[in-house]
């Protein structure tokens, strides 16, 4: 099958959802879902372009500026294109569209990350029964297709080779941002997409905040340090957590290490089809408050992983969602000890319809690695 | 005064808006605005991050996941921070503070970036009046002050550099993305921030694309090829474009760079204090039209930049807002043949009180530069 006949599909399954989730029109703005459908988006910024999803037998419009119109009409399986032109109110062809439905209070459903700029004019302009486009897009985006998987193993083996590189360049003395930018370098070197995110390398007590990105600390004697980061290809992203030492490790950073690869270990276990999201997180979580850190375990086991590095589905404690094979995403279990350190162990896996789950990534992680 | 001084002051001054601007609240979800006000943000995802400022006396509160808690009370002049828990209604304390406010029906203004996954459920669940934020942060970064203005410089300087190692890098047979790569590499070897966003490298008919990226097409004999990126340094971006044949030009493409040379340097020449937005564009729309390839010139002759690439002022034919010193933006006409090739020059420049722009970018383009 052609790219361009997998977007025609994707667009038809996405009507049909339509009809079942009892929607009128679906409008997605730049993002990956539009890329999911289309093959083309670009970033959100100050200029409306809008995915007009109708039901059938009615066809989908693309609304965007003149300057998209040419790229637009040569990538994407649309044919009704309507450019408008600086100067020009945007909202005019959207109306349009919105009123050409025949509904007095159409059922519309909008891009989760649809910018307040479009959506809050559209919300005072047109008379609308406004919901969400998730449903639509999480059930067609929640597992991913045989392409989909191979492009994710691909990124996966270039992450694990980044990994490799990371760890061999952290050493006492080592600024944090030094090994963040040799990430982002060693992605591009080996044919990835640059990412603006700054990747996590966060070292002694830095590591307790689960969200620290990389600053200007030098590596010292006895810290463990966090690498956590993602790559992309295709569009489609890693994502991966090692926890190492530099130099001798305290008696209970050994200990906290362990807990949280056995954790992780019990969470993949756990990856098999009809099985449960939120019996993957018991199962992590389990292993962490047996081991008396629960408290410190302050997130969610895990979250999907695509087009975004996070999605669908949620890997949490109140989530009785089966897993079904086809899912992708992550086991992060990690401990967080404020003003001291922290440890995780993430990699990201795919559920098979028989048998254990698949991972992405592969780098050793039974041991605390020292360096 | 140091960095959490400006903060503090920054935060003091969108509250004096807020009251001028007869808003009760102003919500920002994560976004450079929230960056500008705290020095402190990251990427939108899944997870609500608000920082709601309300009215003095009253104090600025942040609403966040409490993975992000540690670091904001660290790192912001916020003192009222309200963290939840994976799990947790994250709205919960987001309508505590709307409720608090003590207003039947407040008027709350909107981060124009916010997402509609975290908009239309407090549309849904809070009564209020609600309206953009743009009034206010637009006002606030409209004009930049010195220290500003000087990181700008500097990220310009770099962008120079770039450029020449780019347009060393053009020659028949090269692909576009080849140098698209080199581009982003070549910024994070001078020490900018990585993007994710690819360069614009036009070859040929691609040029004709005003918002094509990069692709597979070799660069050939005769092509016009359109390079077009932007880097940063603390947040604050570059933008550049500069137009380059390989091998011999057509009558016609020499004589369509040359209009657009001219064009630029008459728009360049008018962006002085108390002009206007509009008179800028007519400029260079002027002479582009004279020309006789005005219907070519897709799209309005620049834009601000700033902590986003986009952003106000709009050099834009239907703009009366004079110039003010400190206004950052961009001079870009450009003339696009659909099929054919296209041309652009552009350079950003700071208004200064007295006397003429200060132009940001500096690589030659006087001349159509033939490689």
């Amino acid at each position: 099958m052609g790219t361009s006949d997998i977007y025609a599909q994707r667009v038809r399954r996405a009507q049909e959802l339509l009809v079942t989730n009892g929607v009128d029109l679906m409008i997605l703005t730049s993002s990956v879902d539009m890329f999911y459908l289309t093959g083309f988006t670009d970033e959100q910024r100050e200029r409306l372009m809008f995915l007009m999803v109708p039901r059938p037998p009615r066809e989908p419009v693309f609304v965007l500026p003149t300057l998209y119109e040419t790229e637009a009409r040569a990538r994407t399986p649309v044919k009704d294109v309507r450019a408008w032109r600086d100067g020009q109110d945007p909202f005019a062809p959207v109306l349009e569209v919105l009123g050409g439905l025949g509904r007095a209070e159409p059922v519309v459903a909008i891009d989760e990350t649809m910018f307040a700029r479009f959506l809050l004019p559209m919300v005072k302009r047109a008379r609308a029964s406004w919901t969400s486009a998730a449903p639509i897009m999480v059930k067609l985006r929640l597992t991913k297709d045989a392409r989909e998987v191979a492009t994710m193993k691909e990124v996966g083996r270039l992450t694990d080779e980044v990994m490799a590189k990371a760890i061999a360049a952290c050493a006492p003395g080592v600024e944090e941002l030094t090994v963040a930018r040799l990430i982002q370098r060693s992605f591009m070197e080996l044919g990835a997409e640059p990412t603006a995110a700054v990747p996590i390398v966060a070292a002694g007590p830095n590591g307790a905040m689960p969200h620290y990105r990389a600053g200007h600390r030098k590596m010292a004697r006895g810290d463990l340090v966090v690498l956590d980061f993602c790559g992309s290809v295709e569009g489609y992203w890693s994502d991966v957590t090692r926890t190492i030492c530099i130099g001798e490790a305290s008696e209970e950073a050994r200990r906290v290490y362990k807990l949280v690869a056995e954790a992780h270990l019990a969470g993949v276990r756990r990856c098999v089809a009809d099985n449960t999201c939120q019996a993957v997180d018991a199962a992590t979580r389990g292993v962490i408050t047996a081991g008396g850190y629960g408290e410190a375990f302050i997130h969610r086991t895990g979250h999907g992983l695509g087009l975004e590095i996070h999605e669908e589905p949620q890997i949490v404690g109140n989530n009785p969602q089966p897993l079904e094979p086809g899912m992708v995403f992550s086991v992060e279990p990690g401990v967080y000890l404020p003003g001291r350190f922290g440890a995780r162990v993430e990699d990201c896996v795919v559920v098979n319809a028989n048998g254990p789950a698949t991972e992405l990534t592969h780098f050793p992680h039974d041991e605390l690695i020292v360096v």
